[in-house]
């Protein structure tokens, strides 16, 4: 059904597996820094009319691609896609964030909370295969989904939050209704990759990009809990071919030794974390990712190259790293410096390779 | 000149010297979640008619011990003054935080940087003075500042920001701009601090707010080199007593062994970091503050106290253990719920230590 592989580079290093040049591809890279992206998107009318509408998904993940030397395609979507199909009403405002129309505020709509119909996101399986046919064996395609807690934040609060005050109300005053929306969605976020992996996705990865919110101890148990839930009922191959699941908690540094024994095959870094001592701490039990601070990017070329170089050597021997951000892209990225981020990538690994 | 101190126990939790009780005090502590705060604001004006004068910075930062058994009173201020100072234009906007008229954008800008006329700041020594009068010895009291990087990031970036994309992209495309601003802002803080202790603050604590928001290395060239060029410049006694240093840096726990190791008496923790974690890591070569997470006061009084015994259970051995937030109380914090907690913190630690 799908072609060959011709680059799996980003596969091997996430098995551990030894490649010529470390892969690199970057956190939300299609998106607005690319004036291609924003002309498909003033097309598609809004950012919902983007991401549901596989034809549009497939064109803007592959823009990209198009540009820069990248060595895996993410899936276009948003992660609040699964608490849109729960049914708590996901929109847009041009300028804003996501916003949820229904949140979790008290017992009964807890009570009322299920896992949705797989079906309601058709058309995120259908990009998925979309895409990965538009793909023709290039690189790899990645899906992805937000944690259990991460999804239960925006759940919770109807949109970001700076403190996080009424999902952390919930959590300490009722702990019971905050395990019950993660059970929930532990189900539903396996039931989401899984569909994902078959119709195409072949490595998957899990946001929890507000697991490093929690206290010491809360992370454990509301967050870590549930992604490892997750994990264990994830497809661990497909057609034959081994499908490597990436954990990512932003900020969640100080708990590296348990994200890594909770079962990933890769954890996401972010700018925070020296990858030399995350090695040192975690030995080669799981390949790492990252870690570079997005706002790199904003600098000349020598420096963004001389940043590579030093986030590379960090790391040390090559092998079982996939270069990335630390964060998404900024928006205001300039592109050109994208391309100068990625060759650098991959010239200096290579070098590096040839020095050993 | 001032009474004699009646309760001292937090000086000597900071010295790591035995006490009957764990101190607690609460980061913001005087603030907006008390209506008698609100009241004295709504009678100065503004934020700022408040912070400059020191009859009214008396009052407030007094108001919180009237209703507390807190155990140490800290300075009414603003991070901000310093930059004010500078000449770089403060002012708060109703319901915004605050902005900065003339941040630092360009190389003539940085190059006409100086340290203030500390003449300037008069008043914030004024109400030092003010206060620990007004105390009358009841509790010590914290002088406190920005660090010179997170004061660095309000001078460039002129605001608050989500993601720091100005002051980064100087630090990474012009390091030497960068660095002529800390240097300054580190020779600013200290002659700061420095006055406060002379007029009367008996600890001082610096602010990195924004540390946390680095990248490793980045970490340790741009905000922890200067914070520690602070704290050898700061005096270490005053009037015959040892004058305490804290530093706090917020998501900073991935770096402790480096913090500790800069010279502080104190580093305050934010609750991502398991104080048991942290003793083991650093031993008692520092006393460590914190760290609950301020969301823990929206729970019921039982969750509370289960809370506080936790952390304190986590410290382990009583001694050489501050009490306190891993950040500032939210607006939003219910009064008597701190009572729950203050009270907590003094029963459960003298519970432990009776039973030692």
């Amino acid at each position: 059904m799908f072609a060959p592989l011709s680059n799996d580079s980003f596969l091997r290093a996430c098995l551990r597996q030894p490649t010529d040049h470390t892969p690199v591809w970057l956190m939300r890279q299609a998106g607005r820094y690319l004036p291609e992206y924003r002309a498909t998107r003033a097309r598609a009318g809004s950012f919902m009319g983007l991401a549901t509408d596989p034809e549009f998904a497939t064109e803007v993940t592959l823009q990209p691609l198009a540009r820069y030397a990248l060595d895996a395609a993410i899936l276009f979507s948003d992660i609040l896609t699964v608490p849109d199909a729960m049914g708590l009403g996901l929109s847009f405002a041009d300028g804003e964030g996501p916003r949820l129309a229904h949140p979790l505020r008290d017992e009964a709509a807890v009570a009322k909370l299920a896992v949705p119909d797989m079906d309601k996101l058709h058309y995120v399986f259908d990009a998925v295969t979309s895409i990965r046919k538009a793909l023709n064996g290039r690189v790899p395609l990645i899906g992805f989904s937000g944690s259990p807690w991460t999804l239960a934040c925006y759940m919770v609060e109807g949109a970001g939050s700076s403190d996080y005050r009424l999902v952390k109300t919930m959590l300490y005053s009722r702990p019971d209704l905050m395990h019950r929306i993660l059970e929930v969605n532990a189900a539903a976020v396996a039931q989401y990759l899984n569909s994902q992996i078959e119709a195409g996705a072949q490595a998957v990865m899990i946001f929890d990009s507000w697991g490093g919110v929690l206290a010491d101890g809360a992370f454990q148990a509301f967050s870590l809990a549930y992604t490892q839930r997750v994990l264990a009922q994830l497809r661990r191959e497909y057609g034959g071919r081994r499908v490597p699941h990436i954990v990512f908690t932003k900020g969640g540094g100080l708990w590296l030794d348990e994200i890594a024994a909770s079962g990933p095959d890769v954890v996401g870094l972010d700018w925070t974390m020296n990858l030399g001592a995350a090695r040192a701490r975690i030995g080669d039990r799981v390949a790492l990712q990252g870690n570079i601070d997005p706002n790199v990017l904003f600098a000349e070329p020598e420096q963004i190259r001389a940043e590579v170089t030093r986030t590379l050597e960090s790391f040390g021997r090559p092998g079982a790293h996939i270069f990335n951000l630390g964060h998404g892209i900024s928006q205001h990225t300039p592109p050109d410096n994208v391309a100068v981020l990625v060759d650098a990538v991959h010239e200096v690994s290579r070098r590096m390779r040839a020095a050993e």
